[in-house]
């Protein structure tokens, strides 16, 4: 949890939530992303069963979280706070998309802010005076046509984009450079593809044909891959069976 | 919906679901986001009452859901197959975070290619069988202490990211958009490995080895390599050729 020092400064506010089970979605929302703080405004209802069941695992996140009665209250210490909205035009606020929201609120938080990410009630999301609490407005850009976002999706996704901006500040590395093997070298894809010349000559493959076309084809082709060191082996070690099958019809060829 | 013509080439697909209620809320997160296809491949219970009450709105996206029999069937048209995974270490394939993802996803939409995002059961995610289908990963970045994310929850984050990069916000370095031809569809590529398999036996590569290994190799390397219609009958040609050899020398063995 502590892994990233601006986390503990980000707390996600839910607000006059109707159905408890979206808290505990909502806490396991939050747990899967690396974030711990949840805080509770006036929840309709309070934590029931089901709460604790959505949480899948988050019991701690859900457990831990305060109570207040107020928005006011749940942001007191906060110097950023930003309020989650289907649709901020009622209110005047600087709106952004939810990755620059992120971005925005990681960086306060590493500054040493104390940050709010506030969602509304499920069904009429934050009232204008919650919303005059608000630094600025997120908005997920849903489809205007159908814009329900159930509420632990809402969270969901800004705890993701929160994390991604947690990780971005270490290039992430889950991205393309993959545990693969060594990729093969210039020289070995270039013997491969003088084997590969070989073979398919040997096999008959272009009938008369200029070679080059199909070759730079293969070459496109197998570049593009990137193969390891290994893959090349196994595809040389086709190629070989390859060759001794066409010598073996070529000899016989040539008894008969 | 056919705001976005590209839309209209992505298919969301479940595999072996376990929960109806999570079918239902990853209808409701796909029509959020403007997206429609949603399909089911052999969910272990019918959907029921939770499952459309959990759609919200989105029962038209539910009911609409095909349902097949396997992950195969299910992305037979298609020419990108993107599956999300918890880790993918497992299996090699290359892995994208979400963004890069949807961005690579709705390029090759946009180009005119079926796409698939395939997502796996609640607590065992996809086999490894099922990943070899897959031309690439996706990695959801949570927590690796705690990287439990709801099913419905992953399928919002990427088709919130998707619906980011049908809206253009951030005009994406859309990535290699190569003039390539049109990328060989996963018949193809299976009608492809059948005939390497073939050609492996007859030119009796595997020598006592079982082929399973050889052969998971050979499909990670040409996977990843998305080879265009034209490519896989040149390859398709080359084998032929190989085979032809193949049964020469052994029926010259056999005259012998």
């Amino acid at each position: 949890m502590s892994q990233f020092p601006a986390a503990t400064r980000l707390r996600f506010v839910l607000v006059g939530t109707q159905h408890p089970g979206n808290m505990g979605a909502a806490a396991r929302a939050l747990k899967t992303m690396g974030l711990a703080r949840l805080v509770l405004v006036a929840p309709e209802k309070p934590l029931d069963e089901e709460a604790f069941r959505r949480s899948a695992g988050a019991e701690d996140v859900l457990g831990d979280a305060p109570v207040v009665a107020t928005l006011a209250e749940a942001v007191a210490d906060c110097r950023f706070v930003l309020g989650c909205t289907a649709r901020a035009r009622r209110v005047q606020l600087e709106e952004f998309l939810p990755a620059d929201a992120a971005a925005r609120a990681v960086a306060k938080a590493g500054e040493g802010a104390e940050v709010a990410l506030v969602f509304g009630r499920e069904r009429t999301g934050l009232t204008n005076e919650e919303l005059q609490l608000c630094h600025a407005a997120v908005h997920i850009p849903s489809d205007p046509e159908f814009s329900s976002l159930n509420l632990a999706a809402a969270v969901q996704v800004l705890a993701y984009e929160v994390r991604m901006q947690l990780l971005g500040a270490q290039p992430v590395a889950a991205t393309e450079p993959d545990s693969r093997e060594q990729a093969a070298s210039h020289d070995q894809m270039e013997s491969f593809f003088a084997q590969l010349g070989e073979t398919l000559d040997e096999i008959d493959f272009h009938k008369g044909r200029a070679p080059e076309s199909a070759m730079r084809k293969l070459r496109r082709l197998f570049l593009r891959s990137e193969p390891s060191e290994q893959e090349v082996r196994l595809l040389r070690g086709i190629l070989a069976d390859t060759q001794r099958m066409a010598r073996l019809a070529q000899n016989n060829g040539k008894d008969s």
